[in-house]
């Protein structure tokens, strides 16, 4: 199967430019070339007129909790701690694989439907997310939330149900799919679980992902606790000696920032979470001149509240602007490449996508150019940054499969996707209360 | 003309509530009644089923520049200065009233397809303006961009320019545009001039818009010209005494703030301009606190870059609680006010638009609710505010006139309106350079 993209403004992030007339050639899985102009002679089975969209790689979502969606909204403008222990945790008790499963199809629709083509979630219940991942098309890294709070034997489980999960996934669908580790925070794992922790990425030869300095109240706790603040703390247990991507890095001071370089921990930077929970604001600044390789994430759709890279980007260009009043803190061309090949870089994933060159997997979007919020077009990545919204995403493909075309999906069912989610949600509802119910009347004995 | 929107979550904004199987009843121009339930039954010409989606009052965009669509991403990720000097300054100078009709057309396309019913603009080449708004339906306020530097005679044509514009302009189409004066901002406006312009403002009975403490070095400049920081600086000119909205107000001090309230001087607060180009955040909370109006702006599409108050929403909101640490701040409604009846309040037009009630205008939109971002719709503000997207926006009617209708506009060519907006501002680069060419030469001889 070989197919034409044609007549685009063609990124490739190989390079920093923008080709008019661009196009890309793709081979079954993989990109056969790329380049501008008239495009070679050759027999395609299919051919797709850009139309003047702008052709680039798939977004890649470096942090967020899929499944999360089930939760959105349900509780917004409350203290973090009242939202967590009175509204998601009880909720959570709720889930099972099956919840789950419908959860991560709403997401991985939103995430499609907005140009994601691969992302990194840390959760419960992968055996679901990973049911939804392979059935929907796109291309993920599922990092297994665990903590280290409760008994050594509920410890022993989880890590057999990781090693499980690899086994079967790991690698999956010519590898679009890959099983990490995702201790929660160092505010759930104490010293020894985080040293199995790193035992097992090492028995797996495996990546962890993990919360890191998100509130100055973390690093607060963990100085009192240890001692030290979270990432010294989290650097004892040799986890760095692993591929790591640490979610968040908000409250880091130049010694920490250097141990981030150190073990080149990689960073998902989570603009909009951040501020939606009045979290701070992380030094991106710094990372960048000291060469930390960061990524773009967006976070549970419970704390953003959507999935959108493309408002994620503005977001994290206009953030760092702000915080800064320098109107030059990070370009657009600095978030473009966090949101694709730096995101590549920090999931280990660079030699395969995040950018479009010859042998790399298919997995591009085109984001379409006529419409007025895009015009002018005086500059193609200011205005796919700063002006782009996330319905411009027409056309979504991973590893060379159309998942969606002309903003039709082409394998999702919308409707059935929203309708599950929602009787989903219903039923954890309502099996909620019934367990509360069950509750009042032993104390009512 | 009878109309029936029917099957929506109906948010008046008269009271702060959600009323599920709501419906609006329009009669030509204006609501007739609201309420939930079974519509009551009657003759109508036209019912429009809302699916669901969210009825509320159109957005109100208090501060922008329309028509500077056609700079749009012309020089990002420059410094302030020199953006305007290098960039904007010289291509502004090629403007005139066809090629700012043009640009407020591209702009005017943007604001209805985001559900903006209404804007203030404080811009040049007012009849190119008002010509854009009367054609296209969009309600408005025009403050006609003016500065006090040049000679006496400029200013007196000026105001003469205003006094004919207000003569043939305010209120037309039964009241559907208005026009106010739009001094730039203290350092381009010495007390003289701002003296008469608040005795224009007298004249015309009319209100004025103006920048205020958008950058701490407006703030510096006006203490090393005047010996005052920026607001009671304008304070003395009598501006204050006219209904007046100051746009940004970021660089605010207590005292600073009292006057605003004295004085009941309307807030634009603008976000996203202001978290684009570094400026600074307002001190929103506290105005909220002290009982000070504030609407929500988007400032013009080359320093933001787009128009869309449902972003901005979500940005306002996000912005200031980041800025506060505080998850708390800003709450989803507080946002949503700002952008309808607060808004409607600071363009003193209260009496007829912002919220939909029997006898008010009918500007309203509807928000599509069935997409996998805005499912499960637990608390419809929380999604509307922090997870919906422009694209959602299916309807949009100003005064009774639909002007787009399930994402279709009925009365203006996106195809036509972009390219006439491309054509002008090639024309008007061409012009620049052989300007600059015949400088050129003239530095040469």
């Amino acid at each position: 199967m070989k197919t034409l993209i044609k007549n685009g403004y063609l990124i490739t992030m190989e390079e920093e430019s923008v080709q008019k007339d661009g196009y890309v050639i793709i081979e079954d899985e993989t990109i056969l070339a790329t380049g501008s102009g008239v495009p070679p002679a050759d027999e395609y089975d299919k051919v797709i007129d850009a139309d003047e969209a702008i052709i680039l790689p798939g977004f890649i979502n470096t942090h967020t909790h899929v499944g999360m969606g089930l939760f959105r909204g349900y509780a917004d403008d409350l203290p973090l701690m009242e939202w967590l222990e009175t509204k998601i945790f009880p909720m959570e008790d709720q889930l099972n694989d099956e919840y789950l499963y419908h959860g991560a199809m709403l997401d991985i629709l939103e995430m499609i439907q907005s140009g994601t083509t691969c992302f990194l979630s840390m959760y419960m219940f992968n055996n679901g997310a990973a049911k939804a991942i392979l059935e929907s098309g796109i291309r993920a890294v599922l990092g297994r939330g665990t903590s280290g709070i409760g008994p050594d034997e509920k410890h022993r489980q989880v890590f057999d149900e990781i090693r499980d999960l690899y086994r079967r996934c790991h690698g999956a669908d010519n590898d679009r799919l890959r099983i990490w580790i995702g201790p929660h925070a160092c505010y759930v794992c104490p010293p020894d679980y985080l040293k199995k922790v790193a035992a097992l990425a090492e028995e797996l030869h495996t990546g962890v992902t993990i919360h890191i300095a998100e509130t100055q109240s973390e690093v607060d706790g963990c100085l009192k606790n240890y001692g030290l603040r979270p990432l010294p703390y989290i650097e004892q247990s040799g986890i760095f000696d692993h591929p790591t991507v640490a979610a968040h890095c908000v409250w880091m001071n130049e010694e920490e920032l250097a141990i981030l370089k150190k073990y080149q921990v990689g960073v998902a930077y989570n603009p909009e979470s951040n501020m939606k929970l009045g979290s701070g604001v992380a030094p991106i600044g710094k990372m960048l001149q000291m060469g930390i390789h960061v990524g773009l994430g967006t976070d549970g759709s419970s704390s953003n509240n959507d999935l959108n890279m493309i408002g994620e980007m503005r977001s994290a260009a206009f953030l760092q602007k702000v915080a800064n009043l320098d109107p030059l803190a990070l370009s657009a061309w600095d978030v473009l490449r966090m949101a694709t090949v730096e995101g590549a870089k920090i999931l280990h994933w660079e030699d395969a996508i995040g950018q479009l060159k010859p042998g790399y997997q298919a997995d591009l979007i085109l984001i379409r150019t006529k419409c007025p919020h895009m015009r002018p077009l005086h500059d193609v990545v200011s205005n796919l940054v700063y002006s782009a919204d996330k319905s411009d995403v027409e056309t979504v493909m991973v590893k060379g499969r159309i998942l969606m075309e002309n903003r039709r999906m082409t394998g999702l069912h919308e409707t059935e996707i929203i309708a599950q989610a929602e009787r989903t949600f219903r039923e954890m509802y309502k099996k909620l209360q019934q367990s509360q119910k069950k509750e009042d009347e032993k104390v009512d004995i």
